[in-house]
Parts: structure tokens; sequence; C-alpha cells
């Protein structure tokens, strides 16, 4: 057990960096946190040579640890990748500062006023995997919300985030903030994680961003609380009130714009009614995109469409594979999405008012849609400027997690010698 | 570890039931929620004299089992008690409900349009001590905020509570809501507890109402999210700047009004200038109404003063005793709370806007006050009708905890065909 108490002596040791770094931050002005972003993104472009030095050697290390070609274009940066982390630093700086904002305030009978103001969360811990991009996004909505943050990439990656993290730390020293506000676990020892999973009292909340693995992990393990989605079983219903040409497009759009993005549609209910009024174009467009139709009952007879087996049903594909089930109106949609589902986003089509209200009010999945692509299940769409993720837990941070969302709040009280009788 | 068992699967068979009971509370008419507390209202006042029987067995048990007449007291229901559980459910039924309302809406150039709209969190879970009337209380905000409770009482109370708790729920019936919305464990058993602490997936949150045991107990042992407070260890703050009448007054209140609250003052800061300039007043008319004065160095020269040890600082005494220390100016109060403060609420008193700003901004407990008294930190002085609790976490609820901050949110997110490009 070596190992751990290293590791736990490291993350007490930098967990406390950060809460002092916080304490700080919680009062720096809008200026200095958005001087420190636009300076890193400045040091992005002059360092862009180190950066792509330091991620060869780990895509060497990828390399030689036998990673797929998948993993290993993840882990990729190039002169494009390194604008988009540019890019995204500039963006992150011009969005509103939502620290100090009075969320609300009112007058009591006693003659006290009162107002509840935004604030930093404190500690923040972001647990990520090969992209060396998440580095920049999260340290830089972190310190745009006034939270320090330790960051912990993974082990593939721990060239490229040190290089891009340097970038971050010469913002923050540009702008006269503090440099623990953006910390790096400068180790490949996976008993770091661990450790801040369990650093209670030192990290407030965790972010962890990543696959199925990562995030189970995190959520079995965290003695932290932790915004997350493990899954995004996202479902699309098609009600027998839905406009077929609307209804071709829109799904065929939540399967396959992308397939490995949380948001991507991996369950598609149909109504019969629809069935039999409209035929099977809305399969059909699938199978011809190249879609694995995994079909039940009725809808296998369908030429091109394979049989669905049960576990097919609240299952992720992230991939050209989707379920498809023939059901009896928008109870039993909901009925079997309520089963299925992981309460990250689903979306019905139909011109019904009625039938859309009564979908809205039956589920509580984070994001609910109608007519729209699932596709769209993402912070910067819903104009967040940014996400750090998607949260399907209730408590605090739900859907999409933009800065505003990794903010608490305080109550400040004004009297005038008021005492309470 | 057979009552272990015995207990985890009493809990799984109530978390099951309240989960159901969610789903339909989550769409539950405000009306129904509404009639069902006025119902509940009605029952007490109808069922006064069982009740008062049943608090008759519990105070008999107490008495056995050895309670202190303070503990007695706190079980005991009398005509004005039952009167003031009625009210409390009355009060709590005019609330406005908050499930449903529009938190926020935007547009977004795609064409879509987003709502954010509140939504119950799910099944909480209240863990208190001997005082019935949080039976009432706490099953009046989870049902005015559309989730499910399990109420786990003292055992000493436990006659007590079921009686109150057969009145909610007649009134559930009563309103044709389901019955295992509000739930009471039926037994003694202590692994009871236990079992609620870890029932992740079954029960959201955790609210435990009671002394230092009892939520230090919750927040250590707790797998399932907690809203607590573990002590209120308050500050007040007398400047430089300070009116010295006021100071005299609001200390007085803050510190006396009553003792055993969690916005009793515990801590007296008075800048150095302001005790050279006004003396010692403010300390004297502690004294005088029979205050322990736990005075350091120069102040413990003042008559009827006792000299502050060093565990005095950072103490909840819950009684007539306050900590008092000359500081140097705010930054050194600011400093004081940081490192003695439970981040519970902190008051200061000055005539100097500059000032008070540097207190609300160098400081980030749940509640700070200018020129008030710490006995305001409550949930009905804040307007909110009634509280379960008040939260010093900053993750979701914070200070007072009404029903609106037992609920959650989702989005509705409504296109017209939109695709995602």
């Amino acid at each position: 057990m070596k190992d751990m108490v290293e590791a736990e002596a490291l993350i007490a040791k930098m967990g406390e960096a950060a809460r002092a770094a916080a304490t700080e931050l919680a009062q720096a002005p809008a200026e200095r946190k958005h001087a420190a972003l636009i300076g890193a993104a400045y040091e992005i472009r002059k360092r862009a040579p180190e950066i792509l030095a330091a991620n060869a050697r780990d895509l060497e290390y990828g390399r030689e640890k036998g990673l797929s070609d998948a993993m290993i274009d993840r882990l990729r940066l190039d002169d494009d990748r390194l604008r988009g982390i540019e890019d995204g630093l500039r963006a992150v700086a011009e969005q509103p500062d939502p620290i100090g904002a009075v969320i609300d305030e009112w007058d009591r009978p006693t003659g006290l006023h009162i107002q509840r103001v935004r604030t930093p969360i404190g500690v923040l811990g972001v647990i990520y995997e090969s992209r060396p991009n998440v580095t920049a996004d999260a340290g830089a909505l972190a310190l745009k919300s006034g939270n320090a943050v330790i960051l912990r990439g993974g082990s593939e990656s721990l060239h490229s985030s040190e290089a891009i993290h340097a970038c971050l730390v010469e913002g923050l020293r540009q702008a006269k903030l503090p440099e623990a506000a953006i910390q790096l676990v400068p180790t490949r020892d996976r008993a770091a994680v661990s450790a801040m999973l369990t650093a209670q009292g030192l990290i407030d909340v965790i972010i962890p961003r990543g696959g199925k693995g990562l995030v189970g992990l995190v959520q079995r393990e965290a003695r932290v609380p932790v915004f997350a989605h493990l899954e995004g079983i996202c479902h699309i219903y098609v009600d027998r009130d839905a406009d077929p040409e609307m209804a071709r497009k829109v799904v065929l759009n939540a399967k396959t714009r992308r397939t490995g993005i949380c948001g991507a549609a991996e369950c598609l209910l149909i109504d019969w009614r629809f069935y039999t009024q409209h035929g099977a174009t809305v399969i059909e467009d699938l199978i011809a995109a190249g879609v694995e139709v995994r079909a039940e009952d009725e809808l296998s007879k369908i030429s091109g469409t394979v049989r669905a087996q049960p576990d097919d049903f609240g299952r992720e594909f992230l991939d050209m594979i989707i379920a498809v089930r023939l059901v009896d109106g928008v109870d039993e949609a909901i009925a079997h999405i309520r089963k299925y589902g992981s309460q990250h986003t689903e979306s019905i089509l139909t011109g019904n008012d009625a039938t859309a209200e009564a979908f809205f009010a039956g589920l509580d999945s984070a994001i609910l849609m109608r007519n729209a692509s699932t596709q769209f299940a993402d912070g910067g769409e819903f104009g967040m400027g940014a996400e750090i993720g998607i949260a399907t837990g209730k408590l605090h941070a739900r859907g999409p997690v933009g800065a505003e969302q990794l903010t608490s709040f305080k109550y400040q009280v004004t009297g005038q010698g008021t005492i309470r009788s």
C-alpha cells in the first residue's frame, strides 16, 4: 500500500494548495480571469512546437502500449486541433462571468433585505481519458467559474497534458492569479485517482469525463460528490401524430450524425398507428444509411433488419446500430423509457400538443425534446459556450454542465440593527 | 448481522414503494397536494385524543429509559403543540407550489426553444430525534415539493410519530394521492438508519435533523448525498465603524434570544478601536443578562468575565456562554472566522459600506449578515414558510432548506423538426 500512501500525500498537498487558491480565486475580478484565459490561448499558439513534440512522445508511448487506432486518434494533436484548443479558451474567456451575480433578492417584513449571490463551489476534480484538449477545456471552465481544479488526465496523454497545462499556468501567472488554481496530477499512478475520489474536505466535486468504465469506477468508489452520466441511452419516439417527413429527417440525424456521442439515439420507438399509416420509410432510411436496425416482432419482417435480442433495449451502442420497437401510444413509450432509459435525453416527434405534454410530464430525464434531434444534447448547443460534461443526477448540476452549473451561492442579508423578537 | 439484513430488506421495500409514489407525485396537480395537507391538518385536530394518548406511552417509555427533563420536554405534546403542528401543515399547504415552474427559458439560433422546468428530486430520507412535530413538518415539505419521503424519527417518539403519520396518510388518501408518498420507518431498530444511509438508488438525499451526534454519524456513514449542517458556530463582529447602541442591542439578541438554536452567536469579535473608543458596554450587557463571557487577554480584565481557553474558539456552546476576542479590523475578523467557523451564519456590525463588502466577499458561509442578529438564520424568517433544516454544504441546497430547495429541474426543448448539422 506504499503507492496509496504516497498518492494520498500527493493529493492532500495538491488539495491544500487548491483550497488556498480557491479562496483567492473566489474574490478575483472577472477581468483577471478573462486575462488569464486569453493569455493561456496566446501561450498555446506560442508553444505549439513544444506541445506537438510532447504529443509525439505520448503517441510513441501509446503505440508501444498497443493502443487502438481510435485511441491513438483521440490522443493525437495537430495544428488544427491546437487551434481548436486556442479558440475554446477564447470562447470561455468571452462568456459572461457568473460569479457575484445576484440570483434573487427580496425584502422581509422585519426590514431585512436578502440577496442570493452566486459563488464558486471551491475545488473541482476532473478525471478524464486520453483527449489532451480536456486539460484546456476543464481548466478554463473551472477558472471562469472561480473554482480551483485538480486535473487528472489519461496516463497516455501525460506529456501533452503537461505541455498544455504549462500554458494555463503561464496565463494565471501573467494575470497575477494563483498558479495552484489549475493543477495537473504529475503521475501516471492509478492510486492518484483513488486518492482524489476519497479526498473529502479537499475536493468538493469530481467530474469524470470518459467512457462507461471510467465513469462507473468513479461513481462506485467516490466519497466526494460526482457530476456525471454513466450512459446516454437516448430514445426517440415517433408518435401517431408525427409528420412522416419530419420523422425520417430527425430520426436519421439523431442516430447517424455522430454515433459515438452520448446524445446519439440508441432506441427508436414507433407508435403502431404511425407504422400502419405511414409504413417503414423511417427504418428503410436508417438501413440505407448503413445502420444495423435491430427490430422486434412485426418490424423484423422489414427487409434488411436484424432480429432484436432482449438486451438490445437499454443498451448504449455508440455505433451504427439501433434497437427498434412498436409501442401503443405515448404511455407505452413512457413506460419503455422509464424501464430502459438512463435519464439522459429523449425526444418525441408529434404534432399533438397534448401528447407532447404527456411525454414531458411523464419522464424525468435531464433533457426532453419535441420535434428535435437528440444530438442537440450539448452545452454549446444549449448556449452555454462550453461544457465540462453532461450530468444525469438530480442534485445540483443536471444536463450540460457549463460554468454556471459549477457555481454555488450564499445569502447576503442586510438589516438596520435588526433583532429577532 | 441478521438485524442489518432485515433492516435492508425493510428499507428496500419502503424505498421501492416510495419510488413508485414519487413517480405519481411528480405529476400530481398542486390542488391535490394542497388538499392532502389541509386534510391532514383536520385529522390532527380530530385525532388529538389518540395522538396525546400515544404521546403518553412515549413519555412513559422515555421516563423508564431515564431521559433528561430537557429530552422529555422535547418529546411532550399538548394541545398547544398540536395546534402548532396543525398550523404548520396549513402554512405549508398555502405556500406556492414549486413544481412545474419555468425557472428560465431562451431561444437558440437553431430554432430550438429551451425551458428549464422545476421538478421534484424524487425520494427524501429524513432522520430525526425525539421531536414528534418533525414528522408533520418534514412530511408536509416533502409533499409540497412533490417528493416521496421516508421518515425515521427518534425511537422514544415512535408512538407519537405513528399517530401523526397516520393523519398525513389519511390526508393523502382523501386527496387520492399514493399513501406511500409519506412513510414512517415502523421500528426502533438502529439498523434501519444504517440501511437508509446506504440506500443508493432508492433514496436520493438524506436530511438529518438533530444534534451533532446524529448529524456527524449521518455525514460519516452516508453513501447517499446529505443536506445538513454539523454545527452552527456563528460569529458576530463589531467593527470600528459600528454604532455602539446598535451593537449592544444586536449582540445581546444574537446570543441570548434563544441559545439552543443553530443561529445563536457563539463568538463575538470586537475591533480593538471600537473597544478603545466605546468601552465594554457590549460585554457588560451580556454579563448582566447572565451570559458567561469567556474573554481573552485585555478583555479578560473586564469584571465578571472568565478567561477564555483556546478551545473556546470554534466551539458551539448552545448555552448562555460566549467566547470573545479583540481583532485588528475586518481582515483579522475574516481570518478568525475562516479558521474557526462552520460556514453557517456570520454577522458584521458596521456603518461602513466598504467594510461590509469586504466581509461579504471574504467569507463564504451560507449566510452573511450586516447589522442584523444571527438569530434570523431560519427558513421562516427568510420567507420560505417552513424549513426542513439548514445546510452548510455547497452543492444543491444551502442555507435554510425550504420546499424550493427540495427540487431539481429538467430541460424541455422544442423544435420544428430541428436537426443538428
